[in-house]
């Protein structure tokens, strides 16, 4: 399989080290920048018909994009969105596309492009979204600072429960099934985080918080300690530590706090949004991710998973 | 299948007619705006691993996208690449994104983000090209007047002749294959037609020049008349008035023009660009498309290609 940060890495190299970041930023002349990115949806790869209805899909691709947007802290304005149609998926297609327009209009956002073809086997959906931000706002993902908090607002592992019920055929909570069918994209925390200038590095968690805090820990040039005693205060009766670790697509936001201003942040940011902040650890120098438990530092076999279960 | 056109009108309303255009056009506080394309390419729908090279198709994608920020008269700054791979395809993929990479380049192109993912059966590329433009220079295709003349700048159906070619092992001149798996957008023509006020309308060629031109007038509220004894003089030996007219992927500019204004512009044209435009009728009040042959109104049964030849 082509790995996808190794890529990442070569195009860097190669564009200057313009990309890599959850979203890509449009220089401006003034204080206000456009941010924007672009997700791809493949069926059978991130999806099934089999249980995704066009709701659900128009939903998943839409947040997960706006949920790049949320990571700079911007504000989503406009979308464009790409659809290639295999023949018997044409009214699906279109009650995926009303469904789409109607979140869009919901959500303020103005569709303002994108492309329809046909396709041979599977339907194929590509979103690019467009926030802005103030220029001084935004955040990045290769800014944490050495001893600062690891934070995180939103759920572990629950879309992982829920998308291994749906292929299983297992009953789970609901809450597990719409984390994963029906995410929300953190886009007014992502907003209200960037307003601290305290908070010193952001990301969103879509392949799961192991692979993610590590690429943005190497891309700050730093290391972590995840304080497993911490995170497994978060642990679901229905989940390990493992899916806590290593499930993706739920979303959450994964950022840095200077450690002084942690304590006020955490309550302002429960009274605001009415759910707790999560701490799981702290930024190191050297350049691991390092899990600590009872106070020992413990290995963990760790290989994250990909779409549909396999690892990477 | 599923219709583009139907849909674009039906997102416009939802959309309150942001949609339509060749890009769209993100609002800006400072006189120069940005304009946004996208477009998809799906294998054995657009282009069949057969005859591509992983050069040819990243010339093919890139260009088709940059053709359409040359309809608006911008300048293309950045693009955005999302591809998805089948296992087999991993090599073509690498080389493919080397391709695309070294071509934007050579364009000063910045590749500013994107997504890879696998796919089962097929691949798929989406590209999103970014542009620069003053306000007052943007080229819409809804804004041609009544008498102005229609020309274009670029071939007409020469792509057509090199994809059938290319489908049925044909030998035909490299020029048309060339058109075919590497056009080249028009940015340049492009950029100094939209230095011109008289030049009200324009857009590229995509579909082939009788569709397209339907659907300037259709946005414009206009009508044309088509002379079909100018047209037939640009017919290759190769070609039959049908591929003249209905034709695609040639990503020539279709243009409207001021009468009084036509002569100088020509002049200019063709000592700037080394090449003719070619003149092919006039605009109407009348909203149909007319066909004036020895100066009698003829009929002809068009119905337009679509990719791989079937008809839309």
């Amino acid at each position: 399989m082509l790995n996808e940060d190794k890529l990442i890495q070569h195009l860097q190299t190669q564009s200057k080290g313009f990309i890599g970041d959850d979203a890509a930023i449009l220089p401006s002349l003034t204080e206000e920048q456009y941010v924007i990115s672009k997700d791809l949806l493949v069926e059978n790869i991130h999806f099934r018909l089999a249980y995704f209805s066009p709701e659900d899909l128009a939903q998943k691709a839409l947040q997960a994009n706006l949920s790049d947007l949320a990571a700079m802290g911007a504000q989503p304005l406009y979308i464009l969105c790409g659809i290639s149609i295999p023949k018997p998926l044409e009214a699906y297609a279109t009650d995926f596309l009303n469904c789409l327009m109607k979140m869009c209009g919901e959500l303020n956002i103005l569709l303002i492009g994108g492309d329809t073809t046909a396709a041979k086997d599977n339907l194929f959906i590509s979103i690019t979204a467009i926030g802005k931000i103030s220029h001084h706002k935004i955040k990045y993902r290769n800014t944490a600072q050495v001893n600062d908090l690891i934070c995180i607002a939103g759920n572990l592992g629950w879309a992982h429960i829920g998308f291994t019920a749906l292929e299983k055929g297992i009953n789970v909570d609901r809450k597990f099934i719409e984390s994963f069918l029906r995410p929300i994209a953190k886009i007014k925390e992502g907003r209200w985080l960037a307003q601290h200038e305290f908070i010193t590095s952001m990301m969103d968690i879509s392949d799961g918080l192991y692979i993610d805090l590590k690429r943005l820990c190497k891309l700050s040039n730093k290391g972590a300690v995840i304080n497993l005693d911490s995170l497994l205060t978060y642990k679901e009766p229905e989940q390990t530590q493992q899916t806590l670790l290593e499930g993706g697509e739920d979303y959450a936001l994964l950022f840095t706090v200077n450690k002084e201003k942690y304590n006020d942040l955490s309550k302002a940011f429960a009274m605001h949004f009415k759910y707790d902040l999560k701490l799981i650890g702290h930024i190191t120098n050297n350049k691991e991710i390092q899990f600590l438990q009872e106070g020992q530092y413990v290995n963990l076999e760790l290989s994250p998973y990909t779409h549909f279960g396999e690892k990477l």
